[in-house]
């Protein structure tokens, strides 16, 4: 397998989807669908269309209506990006090399192109629904998506994580973190295996083999995220080190050491690719695409 | 009828159905899902759950399913009006009488509570949908309440009201103001009834009244505010008058005066009335609601 040209091929087929099936900037009134094009064509890298497409194969599925399901899942995903990036979140200017949403169109207008792109998700997620050869299996997918996003879900995580850091919250430091970890990263991440999944017909068993996967990969992602800070350079990472520590952030480095940081990346690294080994079809593409997420150097 | 009687009876169905089926506020690390239901449970009228009931019951509809869409068509609007309050945008500290969301919570837990009610409104439309007895009636409704929220319905017209007071945009004033009206104000409405005719199982042609007794019912509310505005006073509207003139504020009785702007609201009204008197079933509470609400005196 040549991951790299596989890897390429899957991101455009799911960039294509994407661009096809966003709203249209086209005689409307001010620059809302501008904003929400430039927001989601602004350099992602797709990883969860992918993931879910993945997924969706690997169980046997083959109908044109995964795309409605990947582009919905990237909207919900640059909709949060935007709100995070807003001055009263995060407060950046830049994301990936080019101003944020709110930086180029406003915080008003940033706000609302968030807010739209959440709700066009599922516009276009409904549209899905309703053209899917399997209804069941379509209104089952939806549902998944739908609470892996949402207060329960990758906004609840959202949620503990600014409230914590605005005005702190009574709860052990630990559970927090994993809840954080779980929530924010992890809830979307499952809910694009597990959404390819139930498209396809994967019965429960399946789906929480899914689910175990995304949860080790987004947990495994986070915490590689946490121990590059410390132990990498400005250079390799192309962004600053140190800098958790500088914005005195929680994380699973300050919290339990580098040692233990590095040791639980590799179990769950572990636990993960034994659970993808027990699904069906040829699983070496996403097995290697957990690897280079997970045990990543920059 | 006693439509005061019959009023009261109706949002008290609605004020259950809300109730019920938000997120309940247990065992959750943080605020989120008490912002959340502190939002929704502020005082709104619910005219749009009661909207929706009415044209469900009118159109021969009876399951308990219409619960799920009442109540994420009242968590769509308190998102957008979470969201309308907000610093960025309309700055208000106060509405009914107790604090904003983020004037309580904070800015960042108000952008994220608004943002997980506008997703928890399609959790529980979905749930809807996996529990209606006709489930091509359900999708039907789904696809048009998400439609008439997004881009290119309340959250278009809430574009082009923000971007025109914050920039200015370059369009004809009367096209633009009439747009805003209709989608800002005006969709949610037309939603709300072609929902409930849409689960009851109506035919396009019912849609298409639904949707113009919506419009009209939207436009004259909007434009009889603007009257009010400049005609009422204080102790009666219980707000400022003359509000827009300080705001600067384009209206419809500043664009064409106040002639013919009661005449606008009087034409709407023959309109929907005509319109009204061609639906099947008892349509007397349908009918004195509209009055009641587009040709108000307060």
């Amino acid at each position: 397998m040549n991951y790299e040209k596989e890897m390429k091929e899957r991101t455009a087929y799911a960039e294509e989807c994407i661009r096809r099936l966003l709203p249209e900037d086209r005689n409307m009134i001010g620059h809302l669908t501008e904003a929400m094009r430039y927001s989601v064509t602004a350099g992602g890298k797709r990883i969860r269309p992918v993931l879910m497409r993945e997924a969706y194969i690997l169980l046997g599925g083959s109908g044109e209506e995964i795309a409605y399901f990947m582009t919905a899942m990237e909207c919900i995903h640059t909709s949060s990006l935007i709100h995070d990036d807003l001055p009263a979140i995060d407060n950046d200017e830049l994301r990936r090399g080019v101003p944020t949403t709110h930086a180029k169109y406003g915080e008003a207008l940033g706000i609302l192109a968030g807010d739209a792109l959440l709700n066009y998700a599922y516009e276009i997620l409904i549209k899905g629904v309703s053209v899917a050869s399997d209804r069941e299996n379509a209104v089952r997918t939806a549902a998944i998506i739908a609470g892996k996003s949402g207060y329960d879900g990758m906004l609840g995580g959202q949620g503990v994580d600014v409230e914590n850091e605005k005005t702190g919250i009574q709860a052990d430091r630990a559970d927090m973190l994993k809840y954080i970890y779980k929530k924010k990263t992890a809830a979307l991440i499952e809910a694009s295996l597990m959404a390819g999944g139930a498209l396809a017909g994967a019965d429960e068993r399946i789906l929480a083999s899914l689910e175990a996967i995304g949860e080790r990969l987004g947990l495994a992602f986070q915490i590689q995220d946490d121990i590059l800070d410390v132990t990498s350079s400005t250079e390799v990472l192309g962004k600053p080190v140190f800098s958790d520590m500088e914005n005195r952030k929680e994380t699973y480095v300050s919290l339990m050491g580098l040692g233990p940081a590095g040791e639980k990346v590799r179990t769950l690294t572990e636990e993960a690719v034994e659970l993808i080994d027990e699904l069906p079809g040829d699983t070496a593409f996403l097995k290697e695409m957990f690897l280079r997420l997970a045990v990543r150097r920059k």
